[in-house]
């Protein structure tokens, strides 16, 4: 199973995620390009100190929107998306390669995450994207969503990802952030959740349903105060339940 | 003798540069890079042109000043202006390269530009950032500039460059915008004066006097009206005088 | 009639409007306030020019995306878009009151006044903002657009407008841009419908029909090449038919 | 004798000083302005609470620099700057307003305050913009400052400030930050030089000297941690020393 984390989102003067300790537990570093978080000297920083800890660097790709931190859904263009996921992609690649290192994977962003989930024309204008920077990247994305669905249909490896904070339909769809129940605040039950998807390869809902959910990647949220102590603890209860916590292949 | 010019300086909904009819008579573009001027969409539309006709891509980097149009210096730390030199080089990159092309040289843009003649911090950074790229790139600017001199301790080639629509101090630098007679505004001078400095290597001045203007390539601007047409004009005169008019090795 | 256009909407280095020329034929300017273009120099100049020419202020409010031109749709939650109204109407009411003038009312622009029609959350948010604005604003939009109703359930004058180069559904509303003959590009055809709007309170369309469009101002287009010279043509057609044009009340 | 704070120095997603805490012990609230900090949302915000308490609210005027956070001095022209510093005074007087209060005083942020201190062309080129913005509002800055200067000469209030945890030169001046001993860490030391400045308009130097400070006003920091701890301390002392704290006349 692979952890995998959203990093590097400060801004200038900003701070946000606590990147050094998260880039202790993580196999997998979900980097903000400048668009949504994330100027070009945390961007170095950050891909230095994964490089330096052997944890896969992945662009983290958005819509262009500083003020609303890539939250909200915007009519982009699909001509003029896949010419910002290319930019970002490039601008993350040149502090990926001179520590070392490479951008291995995209995995989009908040709304724009949201949208490629059903957004057909976005989802492929994402993938466009990705297919024009070239270097065969892997995607990350929802279960059954769009994004996945175009990724692999150009050639690229579709890597499917669960939250562990985050309730289930029984469909095997994430419940949206608004409804009663959305968020598991618990970290108990969080870590209890991360066992059962990487074991299992599902979830027990509040009725003791089972959702199935299969996940190569485990995504830990890292904007959250005790972001880094919850990772650690998610990543403790995996491996002493005998799971291989490694960057997907 | 190369003849370059500034491109893609449109931003979203406006333009600026007639970056199509420059591209067919400019031999290096350089390609604003999105802090100055250029969105994604237009670095990639310039990009393919540009590969398409074969006319050299380079890196014009700038500061994050949209407002200002890169054109007001700005104390920038050595080490953010480096991630973001750097930045700016990646980002440009993966349009070059998808278009068949690469970086293959870096200009900085206005203020920068300017700045970089005379900051040895700055200029230092600005060669760290083209050193952090990657790909062993030539760096354009003035002759006797520290960024030419970094550029060469760097162990890149440092390729000099004259303005033929700029009057020239007799020591050889510019005489500053401020002052009059600063800018060559009448064409067949411009003309003249392109010709003086690619076969004689100097350009004579308004008492007479001739000042050495040793130059690997030449600067026509391409943000003024009529640039197109006069960039047309300086290189079929390079041409009828015997000057080979290419790319800089 | 009341003549409206956009305007002031450069940014930095780049023009887009002929605001001089513009400034000379329309009596309602409606000033781009920094969020999809027009900087602070540009707002002061404009209106400088149109308190000089007794031209109507008002404040053309958008969504914040210079890349964009404020012409995509964004989920903006109604509490910042709120706050984001009234911030651009306070940063034009500086350069309207130094100059002796007001910001007199309120038109959304681009995407935002597409969605204002038919999102009742968004068409709430900014009827706020301008509410906070204080002033008692008027507000320019579509006639049964969901802006228009919440500006008259806030007691705030709506006024209604129709634009002279768009074709209309016989039910009133607009023919999207996307359709066939959605945009009326025929200068004489746009000039004889402004007439007919005026005159008549309708539009023949193409298979004869008449449709009702009532409205209180017209809008013509500013940031299209010959925008001022139609403009012109429009107010003196107007005028030769009878209509005074004049800002609204 | 009045306490400053710079306030509202968060931004979309990220948040900076603690606006809640500090707005209970300041007397004047330097309010940012979207320039270098602060969106329109976190405006409303902190100027709704000010209002509510009592707390004046001053405009933080700052270049337009997020990435920088404004403290990357900059050469903007004059007429830009003056435009710029309207611009934010508008765009604050809107929720000062609204919440039933309004904007007194301007004070610049970062690097314009530090360049108003020495350059006359752009301290001018501030209180231009103040006076543009009308209102007759006071300016808050460094005893002996061209900005003040430039601010009586207008027939401002000048007011003037002094920093209770940076150190003196024996000419008055503030010792430059990348000095030793340049700004004060201790608490005990920041709150016994607050009331030292406060009662006997001085404060004592490492070597036992005596610089006289001639303060209205003391700026308290809110941007570091334990800021508005500090700014209770320091009340509370002040208070305990027999001084009235409230914001100047």
């Amino acid at each position: 199973m692979d952890l995998n984390a959203d990093l590097g989102e400060g801004f200038g003067h900003w701070t946000l995620t606590d990147d050094d300790a998260l880039l202790d537990c993580v196999t997998s570093a979900n980097v903000a390009c400048g668009f949504h978080a994330g100027d070009a000297s945390v961007m170095r920083r950050v891909c230095d100190t994964a490089a330096a800890r052997g944890v896969r660097i992945g662009a983290q790709v958005a819509y262009r929107d500083l003020a609303g931190f890539g939250r909200r859904s915007m009519d982009v263009p699909p001509a003029e998306l896949t010419a910002e996921v290319a930019y970002q992609i490039g601008a993350l690649r040149v502090f990926a390669e001179a520590a070392g290192s490479a951008v291995s994977y995209v995995k989009p962003h908040g709304a724009l995450y949201n949208r490629a989930v059903w957004d057909d024309d976005q989802a492929a204008a994402v993938i466009e994207g990705v297919r024009l920077a070239g270097g065969g990247l892997a995607v990350l994305g929802l279960p059954g969503s769009r994004l996945l669905a175009h990724a692999g249909a150009a050639g690229l490896t579709a890597v499917t990802e669960a939250f562990a904070d985050r309730a289930y339909t029984p469909e095997g769809t994430l419940v949206p952030r608004g409804e009663p129940g959305a968020v598991v605040h618990d970290a108990d039950e969080v870590v209890r959740r991360s066992v059962g998807m990487a074991v299992d390869g599902g979830v027990l809902g509040a009725d003791g349903s089972r959702t199935a959910v299969a996940a190569r990647s485990l995504c830990v949220h890292g904007d959250t105060p005790g972001a880094a102590a919850l990772a650690r603890r998610v990543r403790a209860a995996l491996e002493a339940a005998g799971v291989t916590v490694r960057a997907f292949a």
